[in-house]
């Protein structure tokens, strides 16, 4: 990166996606007016508008889009201004076919949903940077530009592709990654079940299989896809910090997306910004989300912009359900609350055609008249009210381990003793943390900087490198207070089991031993018992675990199957203390 | 249409699908005398036979047929033949593979069951066209020839084809029914996710794609796929009567079928046939039975005619259930009560071999030592004795819109508020009124005459144009009085969310606007109040509507979310009365 | 067979699978020393290293092979010696990607687990019978060696595939059976829904089809499928059986794999062995297990081998759940006292890599610290004290008929009257027996002498031909007793419903018939009474049956759908009597 690009805006960012270029002159001038009359200070567009910059190939028409910023510019309304690539013009895939995505099982998905690219395709690759390259020629002097918005949420449909292209790309990657086809064969453990390959072009992505797949291969399939998919980003952010080197940009991340390992993606980015529909159907839905507000806030350390939200219902769930009155007013200060520089909304006027024709929007389809626009103005006037805490962090002294190795390794066909989920897992943790009024941090280890957090709690770490433990270990060693939740420190970063078994390089740090996982299936037969008298109920999960002598036993399991065994632990390390939770505990 | 053809018989038809061709001579001259025994005047025949028909490509072996036909003559039992075209034989679909239907996903589905064909296939309606002509040559004058049973069950198996074919049927439908590519992107507001096409090959039926599709796609598509196959059906109906005037054409319906617009097939053909199979095991099969015998009746305002039903169990069914004693008349004679002239079986004997072969059958595996052949004898005497009422019509006052644009729209992936389905509601309002020893109508609005109805019924009217409403406002101005249920006038026919939004063109009849719907998931928690104190429970569906100050409200909501909001409406509309349900109600 | 080789073992047989060739040669050598020191006298290997004994085409590397089959001689341990055929290294795949096996729905399956062959495939029978050769040549005289480990779990994973080259065998195999093209057609009675085929090459095997499929096809299918995986292990047989003649034969069964008909296959070899993975979250695992341990000391009337067990969990259920402790114990000791000569275990040491790196090893994670080490050591004592039963013969008085044509018509997708299965019935059987503390032996009828048993039970019997009804009518006149339960007699081998419908060949013995099949839907309200007056609901299942006048009525159904109709049947036949149990009774 350059030197940081100028972000925040001086006001809480307020207003949304618009698509003006849907709707006739007269309704988006009229548009205008409204968003002036309740603060509306910035709109992203045009996400999805390739075909109408470039109707044929290599044509573009920009005209109608300079029309509209220059009215932005007029209203001094900023843009936060797509790049458009999101989805790619039917006549671009129908010239191209090769560049759709294809199935683990080999079927190539057709064109009329959006996505419609494989991340590989060199075709795809080439006319985006094309298309960016126009849109930072022509516009990025535009009086109204305030950010770049590129693309448009990365692999919300299609982040793995399992096409040939794609093949090709992970042989590409394999080998940079373990150095040599013996590394691969190392790397992999490819004498079990006589996987070992001759020659890297026998390798290919994990189409279906006649039964469970290589668990390294599936791993190393998923650090390609992102990596694959950061690539693309990379494509357009280069060009964009050449030809508009003042303009900050973004692109709209979708919480803790098990797809994309957002650690890598922010680290190239200016800004973090971030689109988040937590479901009112959902009783726990405002604290799950403040879990990856805590992501939000950590991956650049500094504020970062809700980019997308729902005024009410969405339209892509199974039951979508509306907000209750308040109900925008609260989630949008949530954010807010939570490190977000403002609170944007997709979208200011409801469509009437397409799959999101009855996603809620600031006006919906009643215009003025609909209750979402009454709640909007409100919102505008409480946002202009917090302009002074712009550009202010927020601080939290808990942390939760987020490593995207351990999300990915917890695959459901990834022969585990039984489906394990770190989403699951870290959002009880979370929640109790939530429930106890603390904010969470995220933190990589290693990678961020670990002193400053009074409590570290990694829920659930599969995948634990030596250079990550020895990071927890120094961190306790320092001062820190580290719960480890089960199942952690089991394999290192190629899937392979730590010899001596888990918890691997954290077995000093914890003094505990695992002999067998021990997933329950009669849940209730089986209980925690606290020293103190406290009992719980695993949910699904407990270990025979075996202690060293100078491990304090806080609890134990009674009944069966563990009767009597330890269940959580504490060692004193260095100024520190590591607790060791090897039951699924949490609601 | 010449004028009307010969239907029906002086008598209630009495007997089924018989195979004589699957069992030796001996077998089936026995089979005779039984019929003649029990009464049996019609049987359905060789509805399977094409490869015993044309064993070899354009060598048509007819000698056989013409041997059954004449013993039939002989025995006075009239014929219902079957132009045989349902399934094509082997050596055809090896010939010309191609004519295979394909899946979404790109599956070409193999021979081995039946309907093994495309629609669209030029070969196979090339070939269909020359067997009809030779049937209708060779037999269309046969003393036993009552009625022309095309085909069999259109779209039982394969009503939709995503292969090359289609996708250029469907594109050549496109251009029909909206004028013009620019017309087509218009209908489908294309700019929505950057769908806009810029050449009518760009376009393909909805195959798998990344996410969500458009919905004006998916609709056309029913729409085409449903006329494709009337094509198909129209076809033989051209050639039927050409060269056999004199008699009467039907295709056996399969009830409120979801893939056809049965209004459409019955204008095209001059009887109405329908298969009924009310499941045994379900306590509400009888009551649901009589909402497709009210289409039925209502589709030509004619008597119709049950040719297929079950004397005891099916056998396609995940779970079988045979029918107690007693139960085979009983629901012979609701179809007799509904306007049926007759009822007719499948089958005469019981298969030994096929996917059938646990189907019940008037004579079991048994034979005659069958419970059910013993049940038949006595159901022909009583369908004897009720030769008087042949011809006659049954009235009813009360009428439910069926409109397969609202059948076809609420498709579970059309990205709906929440999961809606016109057949659950129109069961539930159905159900209210039969309880109420009412037989219902169906209407087509606008199509059909809605005058004569005291009330009118749309339990759902996703989809609403202006004819609809004007030809629904007409009638209650007229003095008529119309029940609307909730998510109705909410679209256009081209998947468009009425301007303002719903109830779009009923807002002025009804007198309301529905700000947001409101799917429930924790239905028990809200109620619905009436002023009379009754109270009851939405099952999973609610709306935040506004009203007219000239409205009644006749029921609020109670408790979360939606309390004190009005929830049932009437309003006086010229001399009639409208009201609107905007909750889920029924059972 | 030529005379029958050397087998069992002096001793039982202790060990497993052992993979040293995944490990540094340190690790194995201490792998030798722990085996001694518990009593191992047995080693399955190589099963999966082809790609090491043939890295590349023709070129055999098994000089790492001899190294450690020298060191178990010294040792003084035997070898199960694995063909390594199991699995065909990743460069012969990618030179002849045809040998893949294809799915029903044409998708063609990738190289990354393991079994990624298609059993028809040339090339793979090719490699195979090179592989064998080679290897016999080898090692057919090495004194470590006792016994041919052919390949590994036949079908486990690919039992049937849909490709071109099984279309062919199948067609091949199908003249074979029915004689002629007549023949098939008359066998699938294909005049059912026009399916006549005039050339055999019009015949495919069951793909995805638009409707339901022909049953007899479907069984058929099912027949060629195992059939031609048999050839596939007969080519290795044969092979070994020339090179070797006096070595001893066996690959591993799974129990009662629905795939398989280990009739045929055990005929084939010289040694029945056998792997058991029985549940230990299920509470009848145990009861279960030995129904297929009856089958195994059947299947040739001799010892057969556990040569396959988990010490603790195993890694490919849904949920994995370890084995208390002694439960390794009492697991192997039940197969020993149901005729096993051994209990071996998968694995010896617990892999780092691959899809069952948790699966449980006589060596966990944590090696010689694993508690699952220390219950090995135990068993190995328990195993050396019991050598002197080896040999010995365990004898039962009741015998269960398994017949893999009624297993295998019994599909999900047959157009059953509902969801029948055989292991379900027998299991339900069994367990009644097995709480009786019976131990249950296996009969094939005809081809069993089943006049040494005083009871046995045809669960359901849903395939049967003349052949089988004379031998069981034979049995129970020479003074047996036969109880058969619901569904039998129901088709012969073609899958035709026998004439006058069930029991058919069955009818005399019986004297019952059976009007129609009763699938219950609310099973609570049918209930079974005895004439003792004990009454008990049956599953899912009843029958409408008429009964003979010289037939016992034991029990009548009380209650609806069947209130007072006969439920089971006893009927006197010769010196024996038969049972007819209309009703799906047991838990």
């Amino acid at each position: 990166m350059t030197e940081a690009p100028r972000w925040p805006l001086p006001a809480m960012a307020f207003g949304g996606d618009w698509n003006p270029d849907q709707w006739p002159r007269d309704v988006w001038r009229h548009d205008l007016e409204l968003m002036r009359r309740i603060g509306v200070n910035l709109v992203s567009l045009p996400v999805f508008a390739w075909p109408q910059l470039e109707p044929r190939d290599g044509a573009y028409s920009t005209a109608w889009l300079a029309e509209i910023l220059d009215a932005l510019a007029e209203a001094g309304i900023g843009v936060a201004l797509a790049t458009a690539t999101a989805t790619p013009p039917a006549w671009l895939v129908r010239a191209h076919p090769e560049m759709l995505p294809v199935r683990a099982d080999g079927v190539r998905l057709g064109f009329g949903s959006r996505q419609s690219y494989c991340p590989s395709s060199e075709v795809f690759r080439a006319k985006v940077a094309a298309l960016t390259t126009m849109m930072a020629t022509e516009f990025g002097g535009h009086p109204a530009l305030r950010l770049w918005h590129v693309s448009n949420e990365y692999g919300d449909h299609v982040s793995r592709c399992w096409c040939d292209a794609c093949a090709a790309g992970f042989r590409r990657w394999l080998l940079r990654r373990h150095g040599s086809l013996a590394g691969i064969n190392e790397a992999w453990g490819t004498k079990v079940w006589g996987q070992v390959y001759t020659d890297v072009d026998q390798i290919d992505p994990p189409r279906v299989t006649p039964g469970p797949d290589n668990p390294a291969r599936l791993l190393d399939f998923e650090r390609f896809s992102s990596d694959n998919v950061l690539d693309l980003f990379r494509l357009e952010l280069d060009i964009l910090a050449e030809l508009t080197p003042g303009v900050p940009r973004t692109t709209n991340f979708m919480g803790i997306f098990r797809d994309l390992d957002y650690w890598r993606f922010a680290a190239a980015e200016d800004v973090v910004s971030n689109d988040a529909y937590p479901d009112p159907a959902d009783g726990a839905g405002h604290t799950d989300i403040a879990l990856s507000y805590g992501l939000m806030r950590s991956l650049k350390d500094r504020p970062w912009l809700l980019i997308e939200s729902a005024p009410s219902a969405v339209s892509w769930r199974e039951v979508n359900v509306p907000k209750t009155p308040g109900q925008l007013r609260a989630d949008a200060l949530q954010a807010v609350a939570h490190g977000s520089d403002g609170t944007m909304f997709f979208q200011w006027r409801a469509a009437r055609t397409g799959p999101e024709r009855f996603h809620s929007a600031l006006l919906g389809h009643r215009g003025e008249a609909s209750r979402s626009f009454a709640e909007a103005a409100e919102l505008g006037a409480d946002l202009a009210a917090l302009a002074p805490v712009v550009g202010s962090r927020v601080r939290s002294s808990v942390a939760i381990v987020v490593d995207w190795d351990t999300i990915w390794a917890l695959r459901p066909d990834a022969s585990l003793p039984a489906a394990r989920s770190w989403h699951d897992e870290a959002r009880r943790y979370h929640a109790a943390l939530h429930s106890l009024g603390l904010a969470v941090d995220s933190v990589d280890a290693p990678g961020t900087d670990l002193s400053r957090y009074a409590v570290i709690v990694a829920p659930t770490l599969y995948v634990t490198t030596d250079a990550q433990a020895a990071a927890l270990a120094s961190y306790v060693r320092g001062g820190g207070t580290l719960v480890v939740g089960p199942f952690s420190g089991v394999v290192d970063d190629r899937e392979r089991v730590h010899p001596g078994g888990p918890p691997g390089p954290l077995r000093d740090l914890l003094g505990v031993e695992v002999d067998e996982h021990w997933p329950l299936v009669d849940a209730e037969a089986q209980i925690v018992q606290f020293a103190s008298g406290a009992r719980t109920t695993p949910h699904d999960w407990a270990e025979w675990i075996e202690v060293a002598d100078d491990v304090d036993i806080l609890a134990h399991y009674d009944g069966r199957p563990l009767h009597d065994r330890p269940a959580i632990t504490r060692r004193s390390f260095g100024d520190g203390v590591a607790y060791y939770i090897s039951a699924g505990l949490g609601l």
